[in-house]
C-alpha cells in the first residue's frame, strides 16, 4: 500500500505558507466588498482597442513565429524596445543584458534558483514584498532585515546586517510594496557604495518606477552602480540586477516582464529559465511589443498616472477626514500602495474581521515581515477602486478602526 | 571591491549544463539546413484563422478578465474543458484535480520543487526526456535508470532500481521522447502494481497521447491507478500525477499545459506556482479555450495526425532506402520522434559534425542518458519538415553515416 503523498513532499513544502493575500482575495470577490487588499491595476485603463489591433497584426503578419516555440531569451524586437526605453532612464544596456520573464514573479524565482542555497541569508527591507519572500522561501532562504522609514531603507542602520554575510540585498526603491515609501537619492548612493564595499549584490525591483505622481524621478541603483563600473576598470560586472514589468503600464494578464543584468548573469538565468518554462509565450511577447511601440506606451502611462494620482489623493483625503489622530500613514509619491500604522496593541487580524463585517478589505501587515511583525499595520491599495468608492471604503474602515481602538482600550482597562 | 558574480552562484548552477539541443537549434536556423534536431510542431497546421477569431471574441466580450491578474489554478472554463476532454480517455477528474501550467516544462519545475530534495534519486527511463532532467537537476536530483525497449520501460527489470528508494518515477508512456517507443499494456499494469507495492509515485508525462498514427489507444497509467483506487478504500490518493499540453495539438507559442493530480497535491502545487509566476497568462488561457471548444480541437487533431503520419512514413521509408543494414531504428506509432541506434564505435558527436557539413541536423543520444551514454544514437524529429525534405535530409544523413562507419572501420584497422 502506497504511503500518502504528504509523506513524500520535500522539506521545503513546510515553508510553503498559505498566502494571506490569496485567501483574502477570495473573500473580497463578493461584489458588496470594497477591496483595498489586492494589487490590481485599474481595468478602466486597459488599452483594449490597442490590444485588439496588436493581436490582429501579429496573427496576420507573423503567425508562425507567434504560435511556435521561441528563444528562451525572449522575442528580440521586444528586448530591443526595452533597451531603448530604459536608455531614457539612464540605464545603459544591450539586448544581451535583457531577459524576458513570465511576470516579475518569475524573475524572482529565477534569481532565487541562481543565487540561493538552503540556509542562505537574504537582506530585505522590513517590511518587504510578500511575493519575493515566497519565491526565496522555496529555495530555503533565511532573512536579515533592515527597517524602512519615509526615505526608504535606513542605510545608516545596516552595517550589522551586511556583516552577517547576506547572499544579496532585495530592494524596492520606488513606491515600495507594501510601504509606499521611496528610497532617497542620498541613501541610494550610500547603498551602492555599501554593496561594492561588502561585495553583496543588489536585486533592484522596480515595477512601479514610471508611476510617479509628484516629485522628481530619482536615479535607479543600477545607473549609480554602472557609473562606478565605467569609472573603475577592476569593477568587472556591476552589482545590481534590475527588474521591471509591463504588468502595471499595459496589463498584468499577459505576464511579460524583464530582467537587466550583466551578460554573464543573463546567460546563467537563460539556462535556468529554459529548465523552468522553456520561454515566455511568444504570442504575448509579440502582442506586448506591437501594443507598446511607436510611442503608445508613453502616452498610455500618462493616462495611468493621472488616474492613479486622483485615487491616491482620494485615499489620502479620506484618511485625513475619517481616521483618528492616533493612526498614521505614508504619503506615496507613486505606485499602488499606502501603509497605515496603528497604535500599539491593535490586532490587525481582528481589525480585518471587523472591516470585512463593514464590507471593506485590506491586507494586515504581518506577512510582509519575514522575521515577525514589528507593530500593527495595514496595506491599502488605491489603484483598483474609483475615487468615490475609495472615500466610502475608508469611511467604513474608519468604523472598524474606531471599534478596534475602543476594544483595545477596554482590554487595557479590564 | 565586489567579488565577481560567478563566486556568488548557488552550487546548483554547477549542474546547469548548456543544452545541446539549444545550441544546435541556433546552428540549424541556417535556411539550407534540413533539421531533424528540434521538436517543433509543423507550422503549416497552426489554426491561425481560429486563433484570430478567438482573440477577437475574448477581447470583445471579456477584456477585463483577459488582461487582469487571474487565479493561480487557471481559467475555470478551460479547466472544465480539460476535465471533459480527459473523461473521454477514461481519466476521471474534477476541476479541483486540474492545474493550468505555463507549458509542460513548468509542470516538471513545479513537481521538482514539490518533491525533490537535494540528493534524492529519481527513477527515469534510459533514455529519457532531456527537459525533465534539466528541471530535476535544478533541484539537485540524482538518477536511477531503467532501460527501454520496443515495448517501453522494461518493467521486468526494475526491482533493483525500485529498491534503491527513488522519490518518484518519471515515465513517458506514449511515443516516448526521445525513443519513439510506447509502453505496452501488460507493462502498464505491472508498473502501476509496482508503484503501489513500493509506495513510489509515478509522473506520467503524456504530451503526444492524441497523436497516434496506427494501432489502438492504450489505457493511461493514471486510469489504471484510479481503477485500483476505486477498488481499495485504503488506497487514499492515487499514485499517478498526469501531465499533458496544448502545445502539440494547438500551438506551443501560447505555453498552456496542465497537471492532473489528487486535490491535496494540486493545492500544494498551486502554492508553489503562486511563488513561481503567480499564474499562467489569463489571455492565452482564454484564447486557448475559445480556440479549442465546440469540437474544434478534435477535428484539428485529425488534421495533425494525418500530416504527421505522412511525415513519419516518409522518414521510415527513406531510412529503409538509404541507411546501411548495421543501423537500426524504432517504429513510432505516434508522436514526433524516431530513435536511431548505430553500431558500436560510432561517435555521434563526430557524426553530427559530418551531418552539418551535409546541411542536415539531428540530436546525438548522449544528453538523454543521465548516468552516461549506453551506445551511439540519434534522435530524429519528423514533424517539422515536409515529406520531400525528409527524404532529402535522410539521404544527406546517410552520406554522413556511411562516412563515419568507414572512418570507424579505418580506426579499427589502424
Amino acid at each position: 500500500m502506497a504511503a500518502p503523498w504528504a509523506h513524500r513532499y520535500a522539506q521545503r513544502t513546510k515553508s510553503v505558507k498559505s498566502s494571506v493575500i490569496r485567501e483574502l482575495l477570495k473573500i473580497t470577490q463578493r461584489p458588496e466588498v470594497i477591496s483595498f487588499a489586492g494589487g490590481l491595476p485599474a481595468p478602466e485603463v486597459f488599452p483594449v482597442a490597442r490590444f485588439q489591433e496588436a493581436c490582429q497584426r501579429v496573427l496576420a503578419t507573423q503567425p508562425t513565429t507567434a504560435l511556435q516555440y521561441g528563444p528562451t531569451e525572449g522575442y528580440r524586437p521586444l528586448r530591443e524596445f526595452i533597451v531603448a526605453q530604459m536608455a531614457r532612464y539612464g540605464i545603459v544596456a544591450t539586448v544581451d543584458n535583457v531577459l524576458i520573464t513570465s511576470g516579475s514573479q518569475q524573475a524572482l524565482d529565477l534569481i532565487a534558483k541562481l543565487l540561493i542555497n538552503r540556509g542562505d541569508r537574504i537582506l530585505v527591507e522590513s517590511p518587504t514584498y510578500l511575493g519575493a519572500l515566497q519565491a526565496f522561501d522555496l529555495m530555503g532562504a533565511e532573512y536579515v532585515t533592515v527597517p524602512v522609514d519615509d526615505d526608504g531603507l535606513q542605510t545608516c542602520n545596516m552595517e550589522q546586517a551586511l556583516r552577517s554575510g547576506p547572499k544579496f540585498m532585495y530592494i524596492l526603491p520606488n513606491f515600495q510594496n507594501p510601504g509606499g515609501v521611496t528610497l532617497a537619492r542620498r541613501r541610494r548612493d550610500q547603498l551602492v557604495e555599501l554593496s561594492d564595499r561588502y561585495g553583496i549584490p543588489i536585486i533592484e525591483d522596480d515595477p512601479y518606477g514610471q508611476l510617479r505622481y509628484e516629485g522628481e524621478h530619482i536615479t535607479p541603483l543600477v545607473v549609480l552602480d554602472r557609473t562606478n563600473l565605467a569609472r573603475d576598470k577592476d569593477y568587472k560586472l556591476g552589482n545590481v540586477i534590475y527588474l521591471s514589468t509591463f504588468s502595471k503600464v499595459l496589463a498584468p494578464g499577459l505576464r511579460v516582464a524583464w530582467i537587466v543584468a550583466p551578460a554573464e548573469v543573463i546567460a546563467k538565468l537563460v539556462q535556468i529559465k529554459q529548465s523552468t518554462d522553456l520561454h515566455t509565450s511568444t504570442f504575448t511577447q509579440m502582442v506586448t511589443y506591437e501594443a507598446a511601440r511607436d510611442g503608445f506606451i508613453d502616452e498610455h502611462v500618462k493616462l495611468i498616472r493621472s488616474t492613479y494620482r486622483q485615487r491616491r489623493d482620494a485615499m489620502l483625503s479620506a484618511l485625513h477626514n475619517f481616521f483618528p489622530p492616533e493612526v498614521s500613514w505614508t504619503h506615496p509619491q507613486g505606485g499602488l500602495f499606502l501603509w497605515v500604522t496603528m497604535p500599539p496593541g491593535v490586532d490587525s487580524s481582528r481589525l480585518l474581521e471587523l472591516a470585512l463585517r463593514q464590507n471593506v478589505a485590506f491586507v494586515p501587515g504581518e506577512p510582509f515581515f519575514p522575521n515577525g511583525d514589528t507593530g500593527s499595520h495595514m496595506r491599502l491599495n488605491f489603484s483598483n477602486a474609483q475615487p468615490e468608492q475609495i472615500r466610502e471604503g475608508i469611511r467604513r474602515l474608519s468604523i472598524a478602526v474606531a471599534h478596534e481602538l475602543e476594544h483595545r482600550s477596554v482590554g487595557v482597562l479590564v
